[in-house]
C-alpha cells in the first residue's frame, strides 16, 4: 500500500481512467482518481493543493457543456505518467481547443500529482474571439 | 532503413542525446539528430519545418551564453519520446528559466517531429522584467 506499490501497467491505467473520466464529464470518476493530498500545476496558474481544492477549482472553471480530452500520445515510467493531448472543451457556449502536454505522478492508483504544460494565452484569446473582444 | 525500425531504446538514446547536445551548445550535434524534413512545433509560434529552417531559427533566437536542458521525466511508447523539462538559458546576460513538455517522434535514430509545450507570456516576462519593463 506504499507509494513505492504502483506498477507502470496500473499508473497508464488511472491515466488513462482520468483522461476517460474528463471526456464524459464524470466528476465522481475525477474525484476518485485523485489522491486526499494531490497537487496540480495548471500551466502558470497559481498551485492548487489538497482533492477538494482541485474538486472546487474544477467546479469553478466550469460547468462545461462538452469536454473531449483527445490522447495523442502517452507512456510511462516508473509511477510517472507523461501525455500529449488535444483538450477539447465548450464553455457557455463557447468553444476552445487546447493543445496540452501533462505529467501525472500515481500512487496506490491515485493521481498525486498533476502538471499541465500549455499556451495560457492561446486559451484564453479562442474566448475572447467569441465575445468579440 | 525505413522509419518503423527505431526501437524504445533507439528512440530514448535520440532523445537523451539530444538534451545533452543542448546543454553543451552543441549545434553540429544538435543539427546531426535533425532529419533533413524536421518539423518543429515550438509552442504557439509559428511551425518550423526542415533541417536548415530549424537550425536557422535556433541560430537566430541566441546566441546563448548558457543553457541547461534539466530532464525531469523522459518516457517512450513506440517511437515516440515525451520529455518534462526545465530548460535553463541565459542570453545577452539575461537568465530564464523554462518549465516544458516535450514530445520527439524518432525515425532512423534522427527526430522527424519535434513538439514543445509551455506558457510563452511566462518566458517573456523574465526577459522583460530584466529590462525593468
Amino acid at each position: 500500500m506504499g507509494t513505492g506499490c504502483t506498477s507502470e501497467a496500473e499508473a497508464l491505467a488511472a491515466v488513462r481512467a482520468f483522461c476517460a473520466a474528463w471526456s464524459r464529464l464524470d466528476m465522481l470518476q475525477i474525484e476518485a482518481l485523485l489522491a486526499e493530498n494531490v497537487v496540480y500545476r495548471n500551466g502558470p496558474l497559481p498551485v492548487i493543493r489538497s482533492k477538494a481544492a482541485v474538486m472546487d477549482y474544477i467546479r469553478g472553471a466550469g460547468p462545461f457543456e462538452e469536454m473531449k480530452w483527445e490522447l495523442l500520445n502517452i507512456s510511462v515510467s516508473e509511477n510517472i505518467v507523461l501525455t500529449e493531448r488535444v483538450d477539447h472543451l465548450v464553455r457557455n457556449g463557447k468553444s476552445a481547443t487546447l493543445p496540452i502536454m501533462g505529467a501525472f505522478e500515481i500512487a496506490d492508483g491515485q493521481i498525486v500529482e498533476w502538471r499541465d504544460y500549455f499556451d495560457l494565452a492561446s486559451y484564453r484569446a479562442q474566448f475572447a474571439q467569441e465575445k468579440g473582444l
